[in-house]
């Protein structure tokens, strides 16, 4: 199902916010509220699954927390007045103040007192990946800066400030790889802590000069951002002053991710406490780590695009393989006998069956990002062949259906390597 | 990690809700809202998938709705004033009004529009798992009665009331299908439309006496539920005169599914139509079917436990084995190497290696209704054996580690015959 549109949407100002809606993977509801149509889903899907299992191989557990939480818990934090317009909040029919989670702080400090009494139970890591909401004032650039957006969200517990830096400093290390996984090119900066608070905090970011951020870092950092010795900070912590005679370049850039530590902030008011070996309770040290699932897919369209449409790494796209029969008459059986098969040996394979030309077919495959394509015409069919074409290459191959496999093995292989950080 | 509490929690008035809170699977964040932790969000995502796996097979895309609407789709069908106090509303800091969606025809409705113009769109059925929100005026039994609860909801479009019947049939199929995987006996009733609205309306029920419902079946169905020509209705539209004379028998039940058909009573004003062969625009004809899959896992609780703790059918367990090194300075090597080998050969795994005593991680894995056991003293490491433990038959045997893999695959094998409906 591709809700595809052929005209231009009007109110996207951002290529990736115009090529999302033209390919039918979002629909927007209301201002800053989209749903997802099924490729888009997908999408959203595949980028929560690599965050999903790098923290889960990490040894970090997944948990859920509820999109709704109580004012009461922000008032312990003296966060409910303090968070300011974007905090949706609403009351219950008994007038109790509820609030729509913009970050869950308070809630998993006061859900983990029921599981950490004792030093002994922490370390401790756990992570949730649900919808939040920030009634931005002017929401835009699509899924890019909504106002309902999927999040994952881990929050660390140790015993001490220690402890807490270097479970930090664990979880930074985990951001480095799942941006690479995902294909991303990201600087890591010194940032402000914002509504969040706490002492130390860095922000992720992908250049991007359609971003809404600025950002100044060492030129050596573009080459191997992972230097973590060199400059790098947010507008808010930038001094021009002290690094005026250095060499400080300056970017538009789009935040993907954000850490956080903040010690005894939450666990002290909201009584998140461990007995320790002396016999003390002592308040837990915490951390939180925020990534912003659905806007990495609206930064990805942005930055992996071309003039055909969406070219989204091979682990995103919505489908690996589209498989295209061209006269329905004779070859609609041999195409969806190729769609199972590579269905069956793992590939994620989709079917094009729809009553369109082949061109409108291969127009929407490349305008939906789908790597490759078979295509199968009553020619080809004939003689016993398919026709595989590589959406990045551009290029084509005509290929004996025994050989079929094995070719597209080859040309996905190629394909993963041109990512430099896939 | 498992948070169990070692004494029964006050506030919980029926086994399902006891058990879920002393097994460490839910929190209550707020009254009817809840946290879930790992084991518990294991089984909601379990349950999640293979409703997600069973409408995937039967050609239902998946797409998603936000949980926020905007009032104005509400009040385009009237439904914003009449669907009353359980809906939460509230404002954006624009002041307008907004809706945390108890259901979504409208939304689902209203995003149709750009994908089917033409009677060739159709038919069409979409699903969609997503957090719903009913303000219920005394919310109980845990996530059985939750104002935050997970639903899975699809929705159909036809361009007849024929054809959309037609629809209703099979997702009606569909949803035997489902119940049955999930391992529960279900009647299906002559339901009431309610707020929903429309002509023709079932609800699926599971028998159980902590239930909130009271339904009106022909006894014969007690043996053969899928017999869809005997008397069941639920309490609003049983007919006590017409049927005095007959085999009616009543109980207490459990709401877990709803099916309904209201042809245009939202796509007649919410402008959902598409164009036909005569050149007409015709609203489109339309169902929805709920599935509450949170309460589901409420009601598995309910009827799959004993005095040991949980016992979930093996598929939704949080996992299906548990490996117990019973004495960790001589046994933790081999279990790590029987947790790794069960993990490699598709078995959802837990190796309990906390720190606790072997009787305290037995009660746990019981209560928590993990299936199997493999347990692991100095003893047993000695003459390279392993006892397994079956928690359902509550038998062990010791077997060779040569023989454990074969050993537990012919347990699993006999217990997956246990439930008949699994």
């Amino acid at each position: 199902m591709v809700p595809t549109l052929k005209d231009d949407p009007s109110q996207a100002v951002l290529a990736s916010h115009r090529l999302m809606l033209r390919a039918g993977l979002i629909y927007q509801v209301a201002s800053g509220i989209y749903g997802w149509w099924p490729m888009g889903l997908r999408i959203l899907q595949n980028v929560a699954e690599v965050i999903r299992r790098y923290h889960t191989d990490h040894g970090v557990d997944e948990f859920l927390l509820p999109t709704v939480q109580p004012a009461d818990l922000w008032r312990k934090s003296q966060r409910f007045e303090a968070y300011g317009p974007e905090m949706l909040t609403m009351q219950d029919r008994h007038h109790r103040d509820l609030v729509y989670g913009p970050t869950a702080e308070e809630a998993v400090t006061d859900m983990m007192r029921s599981f950490a009494r004792s030093y002994k139970d922490l370390p401790k890591v756990l992570f949730n990946i649900q919808w939040k909401f920030r009634d931005e004032i002017r929401p835009r650039f699509g899924v890019m800066r909504g106002r309902e957006f999927l999040m994952k969200d881990a929050y660390s517990f140790d015993v001490s400030v220690d402890q807490a830096k270097k479970t930090y400093t664990q979880m930074s290390d985990l951001y480095w790889k799942i941006f690479h996984a995902l294909g991303l090119k990201v600087l890591r900066l010194r940032a402000d802590t914002g509504p969040i608070g706490g002492d130390l905090s860095h922000e992720f970011h992908v250049i991007s000069h359609v971003g809404e951020s600025q950002i100044y870092y060492d030129a050596r950092l573009g080459d191997a951002p992972e230097q973590g010795e060199f400059y790098a900070a947010t507008e808010e912590l930038h001094n021009p002053q002290a690094f005026q005679n250095r060499n400080i370049v300056s970017s538009k850039s789009i935040e993907v991710g954000h850490l956080f530590f903040f010690g005894d902030k939450y666990s002290q008011p909201l009584d998140g406490k461990v007995l320790m070996p002396s016999g003390d309770l002592q308040p837990y040290m915490m951390g939180s780590y925020g990534l912003g699932i659905s806007r990495i897919v609206g930064a990805m369209a942005e930055l992996f695009h071309d003039d055909k449409g969406l070219r989204w790494p091979l682990d995103i796209a919505p489908y690996q393989v589209g498989v295209v029969p061209i006269h329905a008459d004779t070859c609609a059986e041999i195409a969806q006998g190729f769609y199972h098969k590579l269905q069956n040996q793992g590939y994620g394979c989709l079917l094009d069956d729809r009553d369109k030309s082949a061109g409108e077919k291969f127009f929407d495959l490349d305008l939906l990002g789908i790597p490759f394509q078979i295509r199968l015409s009553k020619r080809l069919c004939a003689q016993e062949c398919a026709e595989i074409y590589a959406r990045y290459e551009g290029c084509t191959q005509i290929v004996p259906w025994d050989n079929l496999i094995p070719a597209l093995e080859s040309l996905i292989e190629t394909e993963r390597k041109r990512y430099p950080f896939v």
